[in-house]
């Protein structure tokens, strides 16, 4: 697949000079040392990423939902029905869900990717057909999708980013909408950081005790599929092929498609990471270019942000999903590039220094 | 002093049926039901405030910085010049401190307010002259000013809140400006919630550990002053006037202020808290009127937000004041108001809910 190669090829490292700059800079801003925490962290991460210092200040942020539907929902582990994803698409549309509310707050626009939805779905402006198969088949039974299908997924993903980048976005936000997706995530997850399937299998939209039980179980007949020797690592398309779904795997190419234009990224919580735990898997330089947007209360969020190494900016319970609590984090992405661009220095101010 | 009881009278309970209007309304929209964690609560929050569902989304926030100089600064507690405090005043007014670029990139005013700065500060439509008394007296050795300076200071910071109500703002935030002004809210802190002086005073600016070993004998010794038998209680502004400083009395007079115009107010860190817990003294239902902005990384803030029963809404390191913490918190108070007012219902929007 030359698109998924050609992509991972123009992944690279952080800015070293940028960075190096910005700590710089920081030091001559008008505040004691460090007294903007990990704003001061995240503006460093922001000029490494566009390899400039100071770094440009988000003004054009996008959303990008990407919509699947999932076959393991066959089992019963959401008390939601399968059709509640088309009509979240049609609420997107509308502007009436969550993330378009949170997306209008900071000015962001919201795209919906129809990469896996099972019934059909009309496409405009805002939702795009980029369908690659009409949901996943049931990942406890057998592998949830193709090779080619998973690749083809991917391959959506890095278009999408590259889309929206020649468009002018200048900070891509990741949604995702897809009844029994956290199952998928759950899979993956357990998979890609060795977790047990029960540490990491949760409630998703408030499953009762007997269906995360059930979950549980599927999850963690799915994932001994793929449980080998350490001599034969994991090969992350087929983890894709074999437990994600479809969302996952435009995610994951999003997240790679957006690295490579050395655009930041804003996680939003359990599926994507998830997603990013695959493309960090297919190139690990890709996760100095993500940001993590928030600590989602699905039990496996926190593994998976500590797999990734990245630590999030907002902590507040959400477990909605759609983009929810990445188009919260955006406004101290831009706060923390605003800062360093904007804020007076010592000198120029003429505020005296602590004594030292 | 009849602003302060006229204050204090108008005070009154969250609006019961507003919120649980409120309550009803989150369980209608298109989510699963909690999935919006703490935005549910503190939409309920503002409901109660502005005693209508839902409450009006916030349009003109703007942010009080209130400025004071402390005569505890002889006692070596900061390496940073008192001269600070009136540079950065002129910093603020040039639009060159953090708290200007966050206030910008939130859309927030900001208007300065001296109510103790020890140097002369020109007047003008952002830095307020209110000065009461340039800097406080040490408090190490005797009262930091008098009873009625403390009253007058409260009275400093009724009559801003009122003002900027007046001018059509609806989002009040905290900031501060004082050279020296964590020891004197350590020491109200300590006071208020009966913690020991050592958990509760910190680095600061960034002190080394001498210096902190000296601060902390400090607030010990002045606490001691005001330490008495149960049966006679603190009276709030005897604490100010001891230990407290000209901006911590303003704050808390700001916030009890706010309160009575049944407007929200977002509380910035440390010496926000320490003054809203003067003010919760003076009337423990003005607490329902605040939102509590983020967490400081200063030792004594976790105490405080737990004395006065409040979660921050944003945890990343800070230990700057100005009201960084307050700006950086404002997008998520108006997404938690604009999510409640502006989405769509499962019945309007036609999508199914989970089966029973």
């Amino acid at each position: 697949m030359p698109l998924l190669d050609d992509t991972l090829d123009r992944i690279g490292p952080p800015d070293a000079a940028a960075q190096a700059e910005a700590r710089e800079r920081q030091a001559q801003l008008t505040k004691p040392a460090g007294s903007l925490g990990v704003l001061e962290d995240l503006s460093v991460r922001l000029a490494g990423i566009a390899g400039t210092c100071p770094p440009p200040v988000p003004a054009r942020p996008v959303v990008a939902v990407f919509a699947g539907d999932h076959g393991v929902l066959a089992q019963g582990v959401s008390p939601w029905p399968a059709e509640v994803t088309g009509s979240m698409v049609e609420n997107f549309r509308a502007g009436g869900a969550a993330v378009n509310v949170l997306a209008r707050a900071c000015g962001a626009e919201v795209v919906v990717v129809d990469v896996g939805v099972a019934t059909p779905v009309v496409a405009d402006d805002v939702v795009w057909d980029r369908n690659v198969r009409r949901g996943t088949a049931d990942l406890r039974v057998g592998p949830a999708m193709t090779r080619e299908e998973a690749l083809a997924a991917l391959e959506v993903g890095i278009g999408v980013a590259d889309e929206l980048v020649e468009r002018g976005h200048d900070l891509l936000l990741t949604g995702d909408m897809g009844i029994g997706n956290t199952t998928a995530s759950a899979c993956l997850v357990a998979t890609l950081t060795g977790a047990d399937p029960t540490v990491v299998t949760g409630r998703g939209t408030g499953v009762d005790d007997a269906t995360l039980a059930l979950k549980t179980v599927v999850v963690t007949e799915a994932v001994a599929r793929l449980r080998r020797p350490a001599a034969h690592p994991v090969d992350p398309v087929e983890v894709l092929s074999e437990v994600g779904g479809l969302e996952h795997a435009a995610l994951a190419g999003f997240l790679l498609g957006a690295a490579a234009r050395r655009v930041p990224v804003l996680l939003d919580g359990f599926i994507a990471g998830s997603a990013a735990l695959v493309a960090q898997a297919l190139c690990p330089a890709v996760v100095d270019h993500l940001v993590a947007g928030h600590r989602s209360a699905e039990f496996g969020h926190t593994a998976t942000l500590q797999h990734l190494g990245l630590r999030p900016l907002v902590d507040l319970d959400l477990r909605l999903g759609e983009g929810s609590g990445a188009a919260l984090a955006a406004p101290l992405v831009r706060s923390a590039a605003a800062l360093l661009a904007e804020m007076a220095t010592f000198d120029g101010a003429g505020v005296a220094r602590k004594d030292a």
